[in-house]
């Protein structure tokens, strides 16, 4: 274990470059540490520029490939790039084929790419609380893209994707993948399309699939673009990168962008809540008269709904009087 | 729309089994209905005897194939079965490939047979509050077996799996296939193991990794067994069942069943106490002094984590106060 050390510290060397300091900081939010909410606050005070671009899709979709074309063009623009992986199958994360992760080492040696793979396990909704700490740090730490990459699998990996400024959603070719996205809540979510390995057979299709579900949905305002890639020889790459630029400026100039932020730190304070609320009820999980309510549950007395009202009703008085008297 | 019932009726109709009003109980649950807790606090007080199965795994791992398989033996020794299936790529639920949709159809005609898929979304966890509760339920219905089939791939499906009497992981034949299912957190999880399409290449090498890293780990108690199935044609499938009978009567024997509920409960108390503290605290942001707060923080002048903790001593003094008056 290396030892640790003061979170400021590690911000500042973070700051002038260090990557093994930015590393640490990360994993401390990771692990929940108790000094993370002092590396949230210097990120908070320490406002960047960064574009927070969210990448999502079902596994298999080519994903990490279209990241890696996507971020040679950002470099190729002058433009430093952070990518969040979030995805067990990643290759980032270890779990994918030897390929994949030959091909995203392109970027293992410049200095103006920082990929790191992200995951919390134990308690419900980690996941969902660090990757905006995470991103926020990104943005102090003067990226001026920073990337999140999910599988849009799980209930949680589609709420995290949604978390950017822009969300990007790739499928494939092929019968059903548009519906399939449909299903699985990403097309609610998308501010851009991208039927990716496009060279397969059935690309048209797909694109025409999407536009069809565009044309049944209300849309208001933003028309969601459908591009077509193949993220293998790069080729689409950059008319997406331009889509997201005219993403970004729509939102920005329409006041989209600030009202997304806004609803954002409100969602962020109210998960805090939940799990500040959680924490100390947790705490009251222990005491001899949530004991014995846990008991008559598990004896079939009471059932845990009823038992948790009572708990909750416990902690309400016992803490808001000692709120009360502090 | 159909006009709400009653959920003491619907749930004594499903009782003497009306299908229908199964699925309308379900769906009350599933959408967090107020009349939930109602038909919670109804199948807690009818408990069964069910033994409840999950299987998960990797997406396209052939979970639904090998449930369908399972599901046919269960039946031929007479048991009535309960699937509910957690899984946006799953035939149950309308994503998968119509050869699946077909195999598993061969149980839709069967009434000892009951095939539903659970999908909650909107609020961060809702589908980890939801499954324990469908699963009472179906054990308050009497029946055998339900099986929780979910795709191991996001953190709260993975999880969900884990809610189990017994947890199945199932994985293919082939390169790293066995350390992707570590890296997921599904080894932690798993009482047995199924390398499923034992008829490709590769089956016997992915067996001995998987009993190389049980050799590594720290198994007290049980050592999860490792068993080969084809879910296409059903072979080993009578294995697995034995399998998964063996692991349920050393469960009950050891007392790690009793255990492995009690502690269900108590997360499943816990874990309404956070959400039954997180409602009421959403109620609270809407109330001024909270808006200011968020205001702050939108301006930048207060960080996140600040806010949720003023937030907190808010709602617990005024509803602690609330609560000694009442």
């Amino acid at each position: 274990m290396l030892k640790e050390k003061d979170p400021s510290i590690l911000f500042s060397e973070a700051t002038s470059g260090d990557r093994r300091s930015l590393g640490r900081l990360i994993t401390m939010i990771e692990d929940g540490d108790k000094q993370s909410t002092v590396i949230s606050s210097l990120a908070f005070k320490t406002p960047g520029h960064s574009h927070l671009i969210g990448i999502t899709g079902a596994p298999g979709a080519g994903k990490s490939t279209l990241t890696s074309a996507v971020v040679s063009l950002y470099r190729k623009a002058g433009k430093s790039v952070a990518v969040l992986a979030i995805d067990p199958s990643s290759p980032f994360s270890g779990g994918a084929i030897l390929g994949d992760r030959v091909r995203m080492g392109d970027h293992v040696l410049d200095p103006g790419v920082y990929v790191r793979s992200l995951a919390t396990r134990g308690e419900l909704g980690g996941l969902a609380a660090c990757v905006p700490e995470v991103a926020r740090l990104m943005d102090s730490m003067s990226f001026d893209i920073v990337i999140i990459e999910t599988v849009g699998v799980g209930q949680v990996e589609v709420e995290i994707a949604a978390l950017a400024d822009t969300t990007v959603v790739v499928v494939n070719p092929g019968w059903g993948d548009a519906v399939q996205a449909n299903k699985a809540g990403l097309m609610e979510i998308a501010d851009i399309f991208v039927v990716n390995k496009s060279d397969r057979p059935g690309a048209k299709e797909t694109v025409r699939d999407i536009e069809a579900m565009l044309d049944m949905s209300n849309l208001t305002t933003w028309r969601p673009p459908v591009c077509q890639t193949v993220g293998i020889d790069g080729s689409g790459a950059a008319d997406l990168c331009e889509k997201i630029q005219m993403h970004n400026e729509f939102a920005d100039e329409s006041g989209l962008l600030s009202q997304h932020r806004s609803n954002r730190l409100k969602e962020e304070i109210e998960r805090k809540v939940a799990s500040e609320l959680f924490s100390r009820a947790k705490s009251m999980m222990g005491k001899a008269s949530v004991k014995s309510l846990t008991e008559c549950v598990i004896k079939g007395e009471l059932d845990p709904h009823e038992a948790a009202i009572r708990v909750v009703d416990l902690v309400l008085v016992e803490e808001g009087s000692n709120g009360q008297k502090s």
